[in-house]
């Protein structure tokens, strides 16, 4: 058996010798071998057993109790504890030391992003058979770049995208059983997270408008002012609802179209956006003296601060009569297709001509899985890349079309868990989340200290405390007045916001809505995607809430 | 015990009821929760207990024996094992099963990257205890895009970017005293590969000097055109080697700078940039009518073919001259810096205004750990965006100076691994794969058949089968002759390059250097930092290839 004979050849010239006899960590050609293959000692590999052990079906009990966002002193402590920035000549620590000491000492002080009382991100728990998968996925190393580093890997990855493809756009069979396994065709990829996924599917509408021809080369070989030259064009500009992720703009910055000509269309009272102002953005555009293309729209499926889901169908309409690609940012809302009860809330996604999902968000993944789909499997001919060392033309290599290079196999992790939980296990859980969100929506209605500002459409709802007294006396106050009421609410939200997150039972996080001509509305926003997360959690969280502002600001108003 | 009490009691309203009495697999919230916090039996643990084990512990033996590139044929068979694209609605396997497939029946198609026999890419075995770091990091489900969901991870990262910054700059304690931990002050920051870790690099360098300023809002919010028109400027060019990754270019496209706008720079016969071409390039862009800007000028320190290093001092002295922004990529070679022995290769590196290093690769990390580093801590400020729900001004936030939003806490494994290993640890694998590879050349040297392409000056070198009658017949052809006997060559080298892959017991890539007046050349490239491959494995490697290439093209000529 080859594989065991050099495992127990290869080091047997040491390189450096240990020498020294004191207890001091040495690294020696004997003790790499060690740490490359194995534990160093029977009683080194318990105690690694005991701790991996504990981290693979120890339902996160290393991590802090509660939620543990801390105060700001005590991050400044924190921070006096890793101001070392020399790397020790010897070892520092063993092994086993090390991993004890990131179990008992680091991990306490991580964020408990698994606690049911963690609702103010969109980082949660995930189920535990995802650390087994991540695990898996970290021993085998296969690097998706090309064929040669990562094989099945590669050709499972492509049928993942298609399943995932599949439940967005629902083609035939016929069409997937063409594409599934062709080299020349891409139905998507995976980058490391939504903001890459976003990037990319700009990118590709970019190219894929200054295309080459007639002399001139593409924009991705001359360059966005060789490309407005050559199309006589002043400016290209995308739409994208006010409710936007930041990440739109800062693809078009990264792009070189700018992120000021990234436009906003404002939103109508129902937080999705306003059709009408679209229409008009469009008119007034081509109206411009200014020659300016519109590049694409971006409808939200699922947007940060509010959950809401842009009119799709309106949009994809509006694109395909003025031919405009059509993204949607379904980062966060796409897995909601997974739902029979609530997946006619994305109608119209179908219609788009890119999609970005997260896996990382609501397939309750490991971080670092980003997803970009694209409705035509050769659009995406527009970024590719070919080196004579790896992605040669015409090779299964997936880092062809792709704007990262090495990977890891995450899809490997997405396909494993579609297996594992079927489209009604996911189904469970979003269908978990937006009727948790729906009751505490409810919950916060009945209680007079509050003021729901978003209704959840799906499973992220923003609120504030609103005290009657301030209720009051806005409904007959100047504008001036007005501004200061709104003012002292900003303070009164912030506050019990950070005084909740210090105390470190519970976490909601908060955001400025820049709604009302009165100023900028400071609100707690929530995100209901842990299964653990209940009604109960919910009122214990609201009390506790109450009970800071009725410490910090007395109960005058109620 | 809060966390206790909540785990019983929260999935006692089950939403949907498993009904049916078959055998069949249905998603039920009894199931979910089992799923979600713990295996769903004892049997199960205990069978999932041995998997991970065996992942642990268990020296890959799940892999391939050997390294198990497959011939396009068997590609083909296992293609239509991976051709359903449809999600199932009911769990398709258990948990255990879903492991066991992986395990038993995935593994053994992956490509077996850690045997000592696959010397042909940049990725490679890893330390066993990557895997138990990555599995903690997954179980951590930290996110780095904002303190909130990171914690004590943010702070550990900010260290380790100062440590590796340290390893580069080498600036006094003061420096890093101040800088550490001061949430203004970035050192640097991960991504998921070198690829983006370039990208960022020129991202920054154009937005440094676009700068806002006179009316002129930055090239970030006005777009490049803008840029240009404002500056007075016709185009943008990068210079770099002409053996620089092709990430560089998809960058030149990406940024809007146009990859035809990314300038080769030929090699002198070491493969390091011919500083006598970089002046006269500079010389002869300066004397353009057309006004272009010199954005920056790559070094490379490690090249991706031939793994030598530019004259990084050079070209330091030529940046700042010209004040041009000087990028290092280091991807490959950046760990070099570890080794006492052999750091002075890489001299120069320190005067660069940007350094990108890859983790995955000589840090001999787990997939997905790009890092860039700043030498200035205030230059990334001009990439900075800011978002009301995350990323506030002021704050710790990572997320603020990153082209990537949501990631792993990818720095806590590093952190761990400087650790565990210490620079001499690290020293010895750096040194132990330069040593390895020029024994390797002097095998290469010994033997008839080959022909030593590119002298190995880190661990990366290039030779070809090179068969004396051929070499011979040469001497005395004319030119068609020769690019007729050099296709021939060609076709030898991809021949056997691809037998002895296809045979699956060890893999050597291939590349193309364009070096020759008649033609390509095509190589073997071998990169060696697998610390168990040594000498013997090399022969046997070079035996293979010997005899796969006699039994292909005869014994003529030797």
């Amino acid at each position: 058996m080859l594989l065991k004979s050099y495992k127990s050849n290869a080091f047997k010239e040491p390189l450096v010798s240990s020498g020294k006899k004191s207890t001091e960590l040495i690294a020696n050609w004997q003790t790499l071998q060690r740490i490359f293959l194995q534990p160093e000692s029977e009683a080194s590999r318990t105690a690694l057993f005991k701790y991996m052990e504990q981290i693979l079906f120890g339902l996160n009990d290393f991590l802090n109790e509660h939620v543990g966002i801390t105060e700001e002193a005590s991050l400044l402590d924190l921070s006096d504890r890793f101001k070392n920035s020399r790397i020790s000549k010897n070892p520092a620590k063993k092994l086993a030391d090390v991993i004890k000491v990131l179990i008992e000492d680091i991990a306490p002080h991580a964020v408990n992003v698994s606690s049911p009382y963690f609702i103010g991100h969109m980082t949660s728990a995930i189920p535990f058979f995802m650390v087994h998968l991540q695990t898996i996925v970290a021993a085998l190393n296969q690097n998706l770049v090309k064929l040669e580093t990562s094989k099945v890997a590669s050709v499972l990855e492509r049928q993942v995208l298609a399943k995932i493809h599949r439940l967005i756009y629902d083609y035939s069979d016929a069409f997937y059983d063409h594409h599934i396994q062709r080299p020349e065709s891409t139905l998507g990829t995976f980058v490391e997270d939504g903001t890459l996924a976003n990037l990319t599917a700009l990118w590709v509408a970019r190219n894929s408008f200054f295309k080459p021809g007639n002399g001139f080369a593409g924009v991705e070989k001359e360059g966005m002012a060789a490309a407005y030259k050559t199309f006589g064009i002043d400016r290209c500009v995308i739409l994208v609802s006010q409710l936007g992720h930041h990440s739109l703009q800062k693809s078009g910055g990264v792009l070189g179209i700018g992120n000021g000509n990234i436009l906003s269309i404002d939103v109508d009272h129902t937080n999705r956006m306003d059709i009408k102002k679209l229409l008009a953005a469009i008119k007034s555009i081509k109206a411009d003296p200014r020659k300016t293309k519109i590049l694409a729209v971006v409808g939200i499926a699922g947007t940060t601060e509010t959950g809401t889901v842009d009119p799709l169908e309106e949009i994809a309409e509006i694109c395909a009569e003025n031919r405009i690609h059509f993204h949607v940012d379904a980062a966060w809302g796409g897995p909601t297709l997974l739902s029979e009860k609530y997946k006619s809330l994305l109608s119209g996604i179908n219609l788009a001509d890119s999609v970005t999902i997260d896996g990382h968000k609501q397939f309750y993944m490991p971080m670092g899985c980003g997803m970009v789909y694209f409705k035509d499997p050769a659009i995406m001919d527009n970024i590719a890349y070919y080196a004579a060392y790896v992605n040669r033309p015409g090779s299964v290599d997936l880092g062809i079309r792709s704007i990262v290079g090495s990977r890891a196999a995450m899809s490997l992790i997405l396909g494993s868990a579609l297996e594992i939980m079927g489209s009604m296990g996911y189904a469970l859980l979003i269908d978990h989340g937006i009727e948790t969100a729906r009751s505490f929506a409810d919950e916060i209605k009945r209680r007079p200290l509050f003021e729901l500002v978003t209704a959840p459409e799906l499973n992220i709802l923003t609120y504030r405390i609103f005290p009657y007294d301030i209720k009051k006396e806005l409904n007959s106050a100047n504008l001036k007045k007005k501004k200061e009421l709104n003012n002292k609410l900003s303070y009164i939200n912030i506050t019990v916001q950070r005084l909740q997150r210090e105390a470190g039972k519970s976490f909601v996080s908060r955001t400025t809505l820049n709604k009302t001509a009165n100023g900028n509305k400071v609100v707690l926003r929530t995100v209901i995607m842990n299964p653990m997360t209940n009604i109960d959690i919910i009122r214990e969280i609201l009390d506790e809430q109450e009970k800071i502002y009725y410490n910090q600001f007395g109960n005058s108003g109620t």
